[in-house]
């Protein structure tokens, strides 16, 4: 199967990252193509401006036919589309992987169009930015990272050895997780704080975002991310959230009676166990 | 009144804030005179050793009977206690002010003890870290950041003008509110922020912290402050509070039914709002 490095390889979407494993492909092996596909011509012109793809389609189906590695990374919404539109085209031994942001929903869709034995692993490379388009890609996005890989039971060991290799060569360390676990675990590192980011918008006016200060703008960076592409990380991570919703809204109300009754005692029991917990969470994240 | 610069000053609560104070009123002062009131000699001490303090003092009244300005810099909950030390000591013409994250319920217990007409001013200099002691304190930590001061009716004009002109003179912006709308507005932009970093530390196992990056150790940045001060600052606005969890709740119940009715369009709507507001809102905040 596909353990020697790609030749040829088909990006879908050439967004931030999109171009950026673009730029790091083309970095990592100097002999490689890369194929670019897109739904707008502005996109695909500066992706090829910066370097970060060799050729520009509309059309999946065509460079994928050729490809030995095609990379899903539009919005998970338009995966099931692009998969189609390759499903009769793929070469034999070729890798299809992906860089959405929830993967059970990703990877069951993967599996009924491509076929449950492969070609597809789902990944989860942990990279990214507020920005937004290929003018904002980096060869070094994904250096040093951590890529979620998440194989299910059917899923060939040979081809879970591809995809691992794939992000290690662009410096990122990989975890395998299942879909379902890797689901829960973002729900709630990762999409209960971009949803919370953005309910604390709503709440200020202008006047007071006024004397707000940099706390404010940290706690809510998240809310400066893709509607779209935020949009189908929730509706395609429902369940996982709606679980991480609950808990949150459960330990809201716990606050709002200490509140209520003014318990100095458990206030600041809450917030020594938070503040232990953040404490302690530096040291499992790797700094930027 | 005190519209000349000040001579001794008697800070109480040499941390973070206090250190910084002292040595950004020294820096601003060259002949100023600067005790140190604390609980505890090893910050005593070390604000002494970094030059932060003159004198140190376990007793607040000693040092603020030869003060023209009394500037209290503990958490708020000890406030009460220190202005019934000095409230029979205090020079004509001297003006008490304070730090205090909520501005309240210290604006009435300072009211309550040292008279109506003053010499008390509340403020709020909006700088800080999560960085607790002196050894942390800087010069230039006010220089360019916001000042809240906040007069009630009964505030003599020539003594908000002394505030204003302190803060002022370390290199801050100030603003004048009164005090509830202070606090009201701190709680949606400071507290419940504060608060719900808190409580997004509370849902993650250890496995998912493992899974975690940037984004979650931005959004849950405040949870890392003292929980004591916090304990104060919230037991000391809960009714802003309270009516801030209440809007958020209801805002989070509102984001649920969108997921629990796979509702896209709905989703997407929030979404690009929220990222609006935060768009706009860097235009408002100014950088670090």
């Amino acid at each position: 199967m596909v353990r020697r490095n790609p030749k040829h390889v088909t990006i879908v979407g050439v967004g931030l990252l999109g171009g950026s494993i673009g730029l790091a492909l083309k970095a990592q092996y100097p002999d490689i193509v890369v194929a670019g596909v897109g739904r707008r011509q502005k996109s695909l012109d500066e992706a090829l401006a910066i370097g970060a793809i060799d050729t520009a389609h509309f059309d999946a189906a065509q460079p994928a036919a050729r490809s030995d590695l095609i990379i899903l990374a539009t919005p998970v919404g338009a995966f099931a589309r692009y998969l189609s539109d390759i499903a009769g085209v793929l070469k034999r031994g070729a890798l299809v992987t992906d860089v959405g942001s929830t993967k059970a929903t990703v990877v069951r869709t993967a599996s009924s169009i491509l076929g449950p034995d492969g070609p597809f692993v789902g990944s989860h490379p942990m990279a990214g930015s507020e920005q937004k388009g290929p003018t904002f890609a980096q060869a070094d996005l994904f250096a040093g990272e951590c890529c979620i890989v998440t194989p299910t039971a059917r899923t060939p060991a040979s081809l879970v050895k591809a995809a691992e290799k794939l992000w290690r060569d662009m410096g990122m360390k990989t975890v395998q997780m299942t879909p379902a676990a890797h689901d829960r675990s973002l729900a709630r590192v990762s999409h209960l704080p971009h949803v919370v980011a953005g309910l604390l918008m709503m709440l200020p006016e202008t006047a007071d975002l006024e004397v707000s200060a940099s706390g404010f703008l940290d706690t809510t960076r998240l809310a400066s991310g893709d509607p779209e592409m935020w949009r189908d990380i929730l509706m395609t991570n429902r369940k996982a959230m709606l679980a991480a919703v609950d808990k949150l809204d459960e330990n809201l109300m716990v606050l709002r009676d200490l509140l209520d009754a003014s318990d100095a005692k458990g206030i600041e029991r809450f917030l020594a166990n938070a503040k232990k917990r953040r404490d302690t969470t530096i040291g499992y994240t790797a700094p930027d």
